[in-house]
């Protein structure tokens, strides 16, 4: 019924390597911005002895962790296509543990923040937070049932292929969450801290600018993720792989591998 | 090659009316909360005469345009799927120029509000209106191409073929930028607005609750949009009608429809 779907060779994978080019770009862009504007405008980074300067690594790990790395460990299956399926899974996973390790550092930062300061802030009041939380835990169960289901122990195939779609769903969705997230971090940070950010000074160009490349870099992976010829196709290693691995010698239909 | 698709009959539609419930459900209640805090809290409405009131249009006729009558613009397809193609794109057309006409009045209360204002504050400095603007002016652009792509004069259909994709894409794309837009303007205003909104008082909690259902609202139209098995199938009308309607006797293929 399907054409073959395990000849890479035929794969027209035009404008893939620009926009992948273009992505990474933007993101190190987005992520180089974020750097200059908290060393050069908000004071630089400390821990626990000075509460302020802890929270800025708050916007810093999570553009590195829940934006940079989240977008580009979505991607890892379709950069690597020629790599092996089940070094791709350990890929996947590793970068999304160093995402969840990061997140986990930023809020760290951002609890202490509030919490030292004299008297304390309060904690988890506004949209921004409430949106960031419902992420990194979104985030934190889509990576423990991804490992369960397609690396240790591993479900049973028929299941895999019933949560594959939705483990994507809510991966994509978890990273659009994390991209709002920092969108709204982003505005309520610069309507505290930048100074008359209504007359649009240096400080709240690059705060918007920003904000600007997170979406530009969120419109750029998308791209990447929901064009159907870029998809990786199934090699016939990867049926091997897993009739060597599964107890269960059932065999993965192509379209859904 | 492909399996008859023009027979609804097999279409497996289980769960579709239950979550078209729940997205309604929870769209009208976004739009409700939304009234409900604008009336109870920030005074109510009113025009040019009091630029404060004037601006409350703003949140409130986003929401139900460019919020949920944009999702339910992009459901067309798939909750009257029985209905003829051509009456779906008309549908589809009609409900998104009726967002873009409140869209419009929508910006003319912000502008207003600021303009109006002794002295004025200052326009689209901050990062909402940026990606605000960015949002309405996509979609905008895509009403156009769309109607001249596939209503009036409508192309080729192998461009139609080509474009529907990009329709596509920057369709749900800008749907995601409004709903970005919509909870940077909830949260900006609240910080504006709510007294003490770090200790989350009721007003702060509607704030919060409106940007939730406005989340929960975005999850399942994206839900209902993204599930293959709920497309719409093409039935053989829509090819007679193409062929009645084109001065090209070319059929679309089934799948592309």
């Amino acid at each position: 019924m399907y054409p073959a779907m395990d000849q890479d060779v035929n794969q027209n994978l035009e404008g893939f390597n620009v926009t992948l080019f273009l992505t990474e770009t933007v993101g190190i862009t987005a992520v180089l911005l974020m750097a200059i504007w908290i060393s050069v405008y908000r004071g630089g980074y400390a821990w626990t002895s000075s509460p302020d300067l802890e929270f800025n690594w708050h916007p810093l790990l999570m553009t590195i962790g829940m934006i940079f790395m989240y977008g580009n460990g979505i991607l890892v299956y379709r950069v690597f296509r020629g790599r092996r399926k089940r070094k791709l899974k350990i890929g996947h996973a590793f970068i999304h543990l160093m995402v969840f390790v990061l997140a986990v550092i930023a809020l760290q930062a951002v609890f202490d923040s509030h919490n030292l300061k004299v008297p304390p802030t309060p904690n988890l009041y506004s949209l921004h937070s409430w949106i960031g939380l419902i992420a990194v835990i979104l985030f934190s169960c889509q990576w423990v049932s991804g490992l369960v289901s397609f690396l240790y122990p591993g479900l049973h195939v028929s299941l895999r292929a019933s949560y594959l779609p939705v483990h994507t769903f809510f991966g994509i969705g978890g990273f659009l969450s994390s991209v709002t997230a920092a969108l709204l971090g982003l505005l309520e940070k610069a309507h505290f801290s930048v100074q008359v950010y209504q007359d649009l000074p240096t400080e709240g160009l690059l705060v918007n600018f920003i904000g600007m490349a997170i979406v530009l870099f969120t419109v750029l992976v998308m791209f990447l993720v929901t064009t159907p010829r870029f998809r990786r196709l199934a090699t016939t290693e990867d049926d091997l792989l897993l009739q060597e691995d599964s107890q269960h010698k059932m065999l993965l239909p192509h379209h859904w591998d």
